[in-house]
């Protein structure tokens, strides 16, 4: 933990950072109004955020195309994407009939040994898939370790044009790949457009502009040792591990597969994806758009592979353990929840196989005493929490507002629900207009959402909307949960320490900025955090007292889009998928030492070489040299080189 | 794994290189006979290893005076060391007479909970211990998170005062040291100057010099979203994780248990050392020596203590696994055996705890056809094989030598060996003369090191000396084993499969270049590599071909020395200590994200604010935005730009 000084690069407080702001936004707005093109146009008023985003996106347009020069056209050295078609299903296809299913449930009913897919929106059927055996799956390492022989070796010009084909296909594709994953995972078409394709287009993008750079061989510093200092030169080389996995949740069916996929084709590895057994379908038809990809740009497809398993029983073999134990696996990514991390950790002993692993959080969204516009802050906050039905691994489980803020913006927000109730539903075919929120993957967690609710109630929370399963008349066989907001939630209640994964708005009261940061501690999680505020240094100082492993200030979870190491800490896990670290981390980092002049190499001095002449003197000998090596006394290493030079033969 | 072509940064063949040594030999030389002081001496000969020495030693000095005013006395910032003293038992001082151990046994036969501590060199009795027990653990765990809470908000001057005090001390204080080391683990002085005491001073002082530095926030790319990438700022903060530990191994008992906890105290971090039980003594001894110097720096001395318990039964309350899966402690260094590994990785999944995992190795030393001072070489090798009785992490396991160069070879080392036999004992106390090899730390290990060299000789190899343990006339309850050398060996063998961890010298031929890289991976580990060979071009080749963690290129193990993050790959486990890794590894790396411009900050546009308005506009504006940020057709670009500001509203 750092002293505010020390790690604080801003030294604008709130009030500097209004009155600039005020005068910026006063230049922008004469300038705008001399336009033509905005003649006929009222002015944006300061408050108006809508314009306010059409003046920057207007003003961006000129900067964007000098940058798109510098950077895309002018810059020839990334390969030219290959085009590749991927055949659809039925499914896949907007306005889709299928048959809907009378229980939904993951276990095919007629054998326990097939996984039965369906849109949680709707209950619609959409496939039957069967549960990997051992066979299967050491017929998938085998696959992988045999492409992953020839592409380790593979140039960074390989591996580029896979990935810049690929982001040229879902750039382009992007109805397709929203649809599939709504269809699988129940959310809405917005939702997905954030939450699956903006972030892994992100993601692509920054590992083509900076992958290559970042796995160059770094240079290091070297010993210090006097002698060693002036002939050794240090650096680390960044090689594939070899095949690598990672079993991923079913929140994000596409994002959360195409990241590791990303990261793993950029750094040379194979990789078997293990998906939920919830996202079987969509699952299935990513892998195969990233093979069929792959096959365009002539690489083997069995480098990208999928895996899925039911959980691990006597009679399928308890394959998903055989899965974790694989010896051919070198590292393992696995984001899901803490009672399934244990388990894998415990099998990936057994061949000890190194793990990142990324579990839930219970991420705060702190409210400061100097933030002023509330009404803006809440439509973060409602995103924050809904987004997905609030399924999100760094979605906003509490919001912690210090005491001048907290009833104003707790009225501001249930005057929202109360003016314009979400609407529930699936708009995944034709756009269907006025949803606001889409299903949960499942209803086997909504007796849990009900009793968190109940308990927060019966400890004192007010309970201003929701707070129960919600039965959507046109799709009775869908999951949904009514958005709930709890306000008054203090540490005692369970919903203030356990992870909801769900629509369940939680705000909590602090009574100053230092009780806000205790409130925030308090879970056992430490994950993602947000800490908004007028006065940046203070902002600061919350940002490093938070016990998390990422922190926006005044923003909402940008840390994850900002391609920073994302990771948690405590009971959020630990390791770092994303930005640098995650890229470093599926490395064999190869520390590596050399002879930096040509003349000069070590050899073994006379007085240390067998047989020992004389132990004594081979002490002094190497006393003298460890002395001349370190000391700080001037005086010490003449003395200790005029040893050397005594007992050196 | 990358091209040759990619990483080599040195385009030096042999011959040039030949070349340019003896030119500047020469130069050297002439400049050396024209000194007065050197004229009543005879010249050093290209040959003469010794007098090279010299030369290079007297050249140095000047350099190094100028070296050192620069970094030690114009840099005023390091803080002053404190000095501090150490009160002494009998058995650390020299020429103690201990009473000898009739059966040397880490259990006290009089009681199972005492941990019975002796030299292994002598089987003098060292001491008992009472092996810790869960409420001792409990005691240990809360004392190291008080002195944390403040610690971790201390200052670098703070850190640094206490690793200058420490450096001052050890270098002042090399006789005590590794007398303590050597009487508790039973090498000779010589083998503890170079491995417990060069190495940690090397670690000191590169952590005095670098560690601040490295621990500074990390300022990072940001987004490459077009309309993020103007205004958001990004970097990693590097906060203490709290209590963490490192399980060390008896091997180097000084070195190894000052690593870490250098590591913790430059990271702010508070450190439970559990030490093996073979070394109680003497790592009570050197923590007793770290607390006193914190006490003397005015740190609570509880930031670094001591654990170490008997293996874990039922009578001992399983306190060793009750120690790994304790929930205080944040990151576990694990430095052993695989068998104990998968063992602490289990216990410590229960609280899933981080782990550096540090397994052995078997590590190849290569030379190739194009060595030519094989001579030079062989005292490079037997150094590397038998310093501290082969008890080292990355001692030399396997010589691997090129066809033209085995028969040479071996016969080289077979005739040193022929010529000047290893004479085993203990030069612990008065300096004794003429001891080349210690003490093992036990005997438990003698009738694996016999099968080893057996079924190797079942199968083809030639013993060439030794295979047996030895019994000292002096001190027969010593645990002494003959130096060994066992050449001809191939991977069929036992001994080529296992680490030895012994005095066992393997030599095994290679057909070629290739045939000796395959002979180097078909070891199940990966921890560290050497390679020797006059062409640079075709040694780099080799290390990136070899699948390790850590390779010399033209020498033995310095990359362990020149403070590179250090960590083994496949059967040698995974992680990294050591570097600037190291210091990382054991920190929170927060990854913070801020606005960059004070005027611009993220808010939600008006399409996707709770109530959806428009479920398509909502879809067609965020599809905009995205093609927006990653199109690279200047022609999408302005299409969707138009296209968001048209839909912004």
């Amino acid at each position: 933990m750092k002293n505010s000084s020390d790690s604080s690069q801003f030294v604008l407080n709130g009030e500097m950072l209004n009155q600039l702001n005020a005068t910026v936004k006063e230049f922008v707005n004469r300038w705008l109004l001399n336009q033509p093109f905005f003649a006929n146009k009222e002015m944006p008023q300061s408050t108006n955020g809508t314009a306010m985003c059409v003046t920057v996106v207007v003003l961006l347009l000129p900067i964007a195309i000098v940058y798109f020069r510098r950077h895309c056209c002018g810059n020839g050295r990334l390969p030219k994407p290959v085009p590749f078609k991927v055949s659809l299903p039925d499914q896949a296809k907007p306005n889709w009939k299928g048959k809907r299913l009378s229980s939904t449930e993951v276990v095919d009913p007629q054998n326990p040994n097939m996984i039965q897919c369906y849109c949680p929106a709707t209950g619609q059927f959409l496939g039957s898939f069967p549960s990997k055996t051992r066979e299967d799956i050491d017929l998938i390492m085998k696959q992988a370790q045999s492409a992953h022989d020839e592409f380790r070796h593979s140039s960074f010009e390989r591996r580029l044009r896979v990935l810049v084909s690929l982001r040229e296909y879902v750039l382009n594709n992007q109805d397709l790949i929203a649809r599939v994953a709504c269809r699988d995972s129940g959310k809405t078409m917005l939702d997905a457009s954030m939450g699956e394709i903006l972030v892994t287009l992100e993601k692509l993008a920054w590992v083509i502009k900076h992958g290559r750079k970042i796995l160059q061989p770094s240079k290091r510093k070297g010993p210090t040792n006097l002698f060693m200092k002036m002939y050794k030169g240090a650096e680390v080389r960044y090689e594939p591990l070899g095949v690598i996995s990672a079993i991923v949740s079913w929140n994000y069916p596409f994002h959360n597969l195409l990241g590791p996929i990303i990261s793993s084709i950029i750094t040379g590895n194979a990789i078997v994806m293990k998906c939920s057994e919830q996202v079987v379908w969509s699952s299935e038809f990513f892998i195969k758009l990233v093979q069929t990809c792959l096959r365009a740009c002539d690489e083997d497809p069995n480098l990208v592979q999928l895996c899925y398993c039911l959980p691990p029983t006597e009679s399928n073999g308890q394959a998903a353990n055989y899965f974790t134990a694989h010896p051919t696996l070198k590292h393992i990514t696995f984001i899901g929840s803490a009672p399934v991390a244990k388990h894998v950790l415990r099998h990936a002993a057994e061949s000890i196989t190194p793990l990142c692993v990324e579990l839930g959080g219970k991420d705060a969204f702190i409210v400061l005493d100097s933030v002023t516009a509330l009404e803006k802050l809440s439509s973060i906050i409602l995103r924050g929490s809904f987004q997905s039905a609030g399924q999100n691994c760094i979605g906003i489980e509490r919001v912690i507002v210090s005491s001048k803020n907290y009833d104003k913006l707790v009225s501001i927000i249930a005057k929202r629900f109360k003016d314009d109730p979400f609407r529930l539903g699936s708009d995944i075919d034709h756009h269907v207009e006025g949803v606001d929120m889409g299903a949960m993957i499942s209803n086997n967690r909504f007796p849990q959402l009900e009793s968190l609710v109940k308990d927060a109630v019966s400890k004192g929370a007010r309970l201003l909307t929701g707070g129960s399963p919600y039965t959507h008349p046109k799709y009775p066989q869908g999951n949904y949960f009514q958005p709930t907001m709890l306000v008054d939630v203090t540490p005692d209640m369970d919903v203030a320490q356990n992870e909801v994964f769900g629509p369940i708005l939680v705000m909590m009261k602090g009574e100053s900025t230092k009780h806000c940061i205790e409130l925030a501690n308090s879970a056992p999680f430490g994950l993602g955090s947000s800490v908004f505020g007028n006065d940046y240094q203070e902002c600061n100082y919350v940002a490093n007292e938070l016990k998390t492993g990422n922190v926006a200030i005044n923003d909402f979870a940008t840390f994850y889009v900002c391609q920073l190491p994302f990771g948690g800490i405590n009971g959020s896990g630990y390791g770092k998928f994303g930005g640098e670290e995650g890229l470093l981390g599926i490395c064999n980092a190869k520390s590596v030492c050399y002879d930096a002049l040509p003349f000069v190499s070590t050899q073994i001095p006379k007085p240390l070489d067998y047989p020992i002449n004389s132990n004594g003197k081979a002490w002094t000998f190497v006393k003298a040299f460890i002395t001349a090596s370190y000391t700080t006394s001037p005086w010490q290493l003449i003395k200790s080189v005029m040893s050397l030079a005594k007992n050196g033969n």
